[in-house]
């Protein structure tokens, strides 16, 4: 691998992706992908006590589909890299206590998915690793509980507020000649252009998505002609329309050719989402629910997938600071 | 580099620290390594409006440090891998948000450290970078605030206590002939024995440290012998006294080349620490201001250090969870 400048590694031996799997809770699993996750969980507790402890279960459980469907054990894996929204990431700490593989948590709020396959990837490409577990989740309770009202408080949502994906994702990158291909990937750099508002996350993480996508296109000499699909985290319908006019500005129409996973999970009508998905299991859960199946069946070549997070805590916003913001970016070839 | 299995990578082409910096407050300058850090704060405050900001400005001062020493600009910098304990890692998430770094949150807690040094050689000796700046912070108040009750409750402290330390360290891992050198590293893996005692961290933590450097020796060949110090995180005085029972239990006789970096930082008996020093700057501010001063002063040649977590946080242990902790070692060559 090179390092192609601001941000961007080129693989030369490109990583393969080997396993994946997403596992959703009741109202995912009646969205418009409802269909595609290995499991839907129709107890919002997943069988635990807690919200906390119903999230790493559902991560437990993603692991568990990706090391099966792989025919992997746990032992296979050289490292795993995972982290969460929850203070401390306990959702991954927890979760991924008994499977003794050494572990690298990471925070990149939600655009952990990719954090973890773009670091992953770099470790396969230079031989430190031959199998590196990825993985993320969110929970839509345990977040509303940590960062917005107790559920019971029953506090009105805001048009422009989205909805925690209850959620996991994870995936296996190793050497194979196999797609999908990890081809190159583009860290996030944090921007912040002062958004305070975090009912409007999508307003707040936008600007980070559009920057991670030019670095990564100017580093790699291309346009967007190159990709079938360009995937965004989950800025939700609000946060998809004001990167369209970002693009806009920087020259690039984006067209049919971008999508992005918060504003996919939903049929926010129907299920009063408002302005769609968010939390890492969404962009996790429709990368390894729908867009890696999608590649291995050969109905897209080139994706770039560009998970997106905000790196606010609620006592940071108590305190006045805005919103930074992030985004890694995978280019995805099958 | 090549993975040596159970955690363990060998660099082949050693990368280097070619930079590194410690800024403490008060307290740490008035304890017995107060002379080697590179600036010492009287304001508890940093000059900023809350506990956070004034971790946040600790983290900005030592970077600035760390990129003047080694006539580093920013732009210079391929990565930052930076994390810390406060919740979303907000010390690390504003501190860099100015210096447009493309960035890397990691969450190892006190093993913080290591951690991201561990992942910024694997980059460097795999070419996925040549300059990558690792850092992290802790604050004792912030700490206090987040983790405990606040300050001006006035609590009572545990005779086992640790004290956090307001501190931070960072280091550039890249490239260089010029030691210290970064020669091999393990990853830790998640070890929970079930203590669940929060006011005793170090007992909760001491198992995961034994089990990084049996794995570490064991995946070289080697026994300690080989090195000139072993230095294990932020375990404490009591921490540092049941890792030498677990070294004895496994044939290891640690005799006077172990320490640790919570029971050196403060002089416990005239500065009421307790048990000792705790928090990611602990082991972040005696490795940058102690340790690798001397490594390349040529007084130490050989070093595994070992930083400590626990990953804990306080929606677990209310809930009754045990301390999964968490230790990353680095072998450090002059």
């Amino acid at each position: 691998m090179h390092n192609a400048g601001n941000g961007t590694v080129i693989f030369d031996k490109k990583p393969s992706i080997l396993s994946f799997a997403a596992v959703v809770g009741k109202k995912e699993g009646e969205g418009p992908y409802g269909k595609c996750f290995d499991e839907v969980e129709q107890d919002a507790y997943f069988g635990q006590k807690s919200w906390e402890k119903a999230e790493s279960e559902n991560l437990r459980r993603s692991v568990s589909h990706t090391l099966k469907k792989g025919s992997f054990k746990s032992e296979d894996m050289d490292f795993v890299i995972s982290g969460d929204l929850l203070n401390q990431c306990i959702s991954s700490g927890y979760a991924l206590r008994s499977l003794q593989i050494p572990f690298f948590g990471v925070y990149g709020a939600c655009s952990t998915m990719a954090e973890s396959l773009v670091l992953g990837s770099m470790i396969v490409s230079g031989g430190g690793g031959s199998h590196i577990l990825c993985a993320t989740s969110s929970h839509f309770c345990s977040a509303e509980k940590q960062f917005r009202t107790p559920l019971e408080y029953g506090g009105q949502r805001t048009p422009n507020a989205q909805w925690t994906v209850t959620g996991s994702g994870s995936a296996v990158v190793g050497e194979s000649s196999a797609p999908p291909f990890i081809e190159a990937v583009t860290c996030g750099r944090i921007v912040d252009l002062g958004v305070t508002d975090i009912g409007n996350m999508g307003a707040a993480m936008a600007p980070a998505f559009v920057d991670t996508v030019c670095r990564h296109l100017n580093a790699l000499g291309r346009d967007i002609s190159y990709y079938d699909l360009i995937l965004s985290g989950d800025l939700g319908v609000i946060g998809k329309n004001i990167a369209v006019e970002l693009f806009e500005k920087e020259g690039i129409n984006v067209g049919s050719k971008y999508n992005d996973c918060g504003a996919m999970i939903f049929d926010n009508e129907a299920q009063d989402t408002h302005a769609g998905g968010s939390g890492c299991g969404c962009a996790a859960s429709i990368l390894c629910g729908h867009i890696l199946p999608e590649m291995r069946k050969g109905n897209l070549h080139h994706v770039l997938f560009a998970a997106t997070g905000a790196l606010m805590s609620p006592t940071a916003t108590f305190q006045g600071e805005s919103i930074p913001s992030i985004s890694h970016a995978l280019s995805l070839e099958a």
